[in-house]
């Protein structure tokens, strides 16, 4: 009974609340009164305070700062449609990919922690559970003291691969531990997946832009590149696709339908069916990279490409990992390889053997918890705030011109500045000034998207992001 | 002044006890007195008995028990050399590798935790200082308590490179920490040399009888392997391999000159330097293997090939691992790419994108204490002694005919069987009765080596194991 009266009381809370913010009594940015004050003011429980500003949380109105509080959330401005990045244009033929010299420096920059990380696509360690990440560790440690003496033979630890097949399902894609591989992070999974599936020589279609990683697994196994224009906020074109299908043939298609990187859009439904029958027509195979799939501010998760295509006869290779949400350091990522999960697992064997069952076994033991799904809440909820944040700051202090996506889930912006600009040479630039960008050529295969940059908005704001953005300004023309 | 005289005190008390052994006063088998009575007995240290026990264990006349105590060794059979395996015929061709149908299922049979393990190239969990290890992860997660929440970019993370680097330095390598590139794993390491380094259709000169992942590497990159005979006890045959560049063209020559994988054989210094030299000549690239490096049983450590190629444009790659020695499930690798090490630091990006830096920061402590110096006498103490209780064993009960390689230094054994046996049918009918061998053709490219297994060593010897030997021994025709 007082469970009933207090959920009453954190939705009455929640809406009084709610209200103050919507007619301007509290406004963007003002801070909330603490979780303790409030509920000794209103003799409620912290709990309940809690749960009201969790759903203010999802419902977006307010926003939580580490070590700071809650604030008000800033609206996003009604002018995202009209500045998002123009689509690329259609490329015809394949081609080979050029990776940028200074491909390996950029990389080793974006990750290098002295410098302002707007550059590396992860999230700030404050807003992941760390902590208790590394009290599963020491237990696991006490309770399996040989964990570290043994390989882990592909496909891997049981409890993790059974841990994420009940996620999976969930999303809709039917398939049992049997179907998953554990590998070093989506990286290898993809890595793998690609090497199962290729020869030398074969055209493999990407989005435009596209992932830097997956550029270079096409680059080093000579592989072939075929650009096909992603939509800011719908994706793939799987008209423009399939109109290149039409003179191309094409061995398989990689793409991250559910917040690409980085775009951040999100294909719909409908063009994800349509996606799956035409490949399985033209026997193509789909490399489905779903790393943000858990990260859509609304909490939403679109069908992936999978469930379209379930079975271990399955086109439609599906890889995952958790570390855009848990722990990127652990390396734990999976595929779900299909009719070519024979063949990938045997090719782990020769490429790492084995995951460490450690790390994998507190993974396993932190997605059984329960806490992930609460984890995941707090963290889309500070993300969009976030990524709120870091484009009006953009929009506001970079010139007349640019403009920026909207994403719908993760952390990334992709910003296109005016066209005079050279994402190269603001990446040395600012560089020399302690801040990292990703520059847009690292997203194409033909160095495309010169005049483009990703912004990772996965840091909470800060002075120092502010000052960042503000002098990033100042160097682009 | 204390310490010399217990320094002298040790030294006598070996020698005492050793001369006993020696005069057959103490016998094969017999239990040493445990080191507390026996400081209690002689009015010393505790730390005295163990110093002269671990001398008499290093000079190979008594062996370490876990958990049991201090026995005195059997003495090597003088039939060593009479009963070897013979080395393999020359081949003239490369060839494919065919990888056997039932390879993914034989390999995770050599790690199923249920069956008695003799298929598996690791040791026992007791040999390793896991406690040890266990104790520095918690540690460091809780001071670098955000550790799982970053990528540490290749080529990885700086102090384990240096700890790698100082020990390659005395082995007669020279190195700095920049030459390093950390991997998950030896596996990734070769991985990623041959990926570096080949294109489809190129050959590869392989031991014969050679390390399956190798093999299994050349498979899944479409080359071919040209088997290279590999004698028992001197390993790759640099002469047969000469003769065969004359008619044959070889891109990469792969091998493990200090213990390899089965035979155990060690190539000598003069044939080392040929090899360098010829491959220089020929333009061919080496990829060295040196997993067992430490693990010879005289605790020497004869130079890598790196060693005879040093500096940054070196043609021999150079690739170890702690898989053997301290952790293999903590998958802590590394590679000295010489002339092709930007291109094997950019692979990894594709690959596996970073290690997980928790485990590569334990690895680096535990070498930095000092501590793994002592641990791998005891290490090479006890395998010695397994390999020569094994190989007894082997000698005494399989059928005539039989041949065992006497390995110098790791824990595998190469088995001979006589002619008419079959070691996948030997293999199945083991595994029914809960045992695991390594069949022989896989380790050939040309699945060679019907008639031979590889036995590992790397458990201790107890009433299982030798209930298991005869069991092998029935089912061998």
């Amino acid at each position: 009974m007082l469970a009933v009266m207090e959920g009453f009381l954190y939705e009455s809370l929640a809406s009084e609340l709610g209200n103050a913010i919507d007619r301007g009594a509290l406004r963007a940015g003002d801070r909330l009164p603490s979780v303790r004050r409030l509920a000794e003011e209103r003799s409620c429980s912290v709990s309940t305070v809690l749960e009201a500003y969790l759903r203010l949380e999802n419902a977006g109105k307010i926003e939580v700062r580490p070590k700071s509080g809650h604030f008000v959330r800033r609206r996003t401005a009604a002018i995202d449609i009209v500045v998002e990045p123009r689509p690329a244009r259609p490329c015809t033929r394949p081609s080979k990919v050029t990776v940028n010299d200074a491909y390996t420096e950029i990389l080793a920059a974006m990750r290098d922690p002295e410098l302002v990380p707007l550059g590396c696509a992860t999230v700030d360690p404050s807003y992941l559970p760390i902590q208790q990440l590394n009290r599963i560790v020491t237990q696991v440690t006490r309770e399996m003291t040989t964990v570290g003496a043994r390989y882990e033979s592909p496909p891997g630890l049981l409890t993790l691969r059974r841990q994420v097949a009940r996620r999976l399902v969930e999303t809709g894609i039917a398939l049992t531990e049997d179907e998953l591989c554990t590998t070093i992070g989506a990286t290898e999974a993809l890595s793998l997946s690609f090497r199962a599936i290729t020869k030398p020589g074969d055209v493999i279609a990407v989005e435009s832009p596209s992932y830097f990683g997956i550029l270079q697994n096409i680059q080093s196994l000579g592989l072939r590149a075929l650009e096909i224009p992603a939509h800011p906020r719908h994706g793939f074109d799987v008209t423009a696709f399939e109109a290149a299908l039409s003179t191309q043939s094409v061995r398989a298609v990689v793409l991250a339908p559910t917040v690409s990187n980085p775009l951040g859009s999100v294909m719909p439904d409908d063009q994800r069916e349509r996606l799956v029958k035409l490949t399985r027509r033209h026997d193509i195979a789909i490399i489905e990279d779903e790393v943000y799939g858990e990260l859509m501010f609304d909490g939403s998760r679109p069908r992936p490409l999978r469930a379209f295509a379930s079975g271990d006869d399955s086109h439609v290779i599906h890889v995952g990992s958790v570390s855009k949400t848990l722990a990127p350091g652990y390396r734990v990522g999976w595929v779900a390889g299909g009719r070519w999960h024979a063949q990938i697992v045997r090719m782990k064997y020769g490429q790492s053997l084995a995951c460490p069952a450690l790390l994998g076994m507190a993974v396993a033991e932190f997605l059984a918890s329960g806490g992930y799904d609460r984890h995941l809440r707090r963290l889309r909820s500070a993300l969009e705030a976030n990524v709120d944040r870091f484009r009006e700051a953009i929009m506001s202090e970079f010139p007349e011109g640019t403009r920026v996506s909207a994403p719908r889930g993760g952390f990334v912006l992709w910003v296109e500045l005016p066209a005079n600009n050279d994402a190269l040479v603001l990446h040395e630039q600012s560089l020399r000034r302690g801040i990292v960008v990703a520059p847009g050529p690292l997203f194409s295969a033909r160095q495309r998207f010169s005049n483009c940059v990703r912004i990772s908005a996965g840091v909470p704001w800060s002075d120092r992001i502010a000052t960042a953005i503000r002098t990033l300004a100042k160097l682009i023309r």
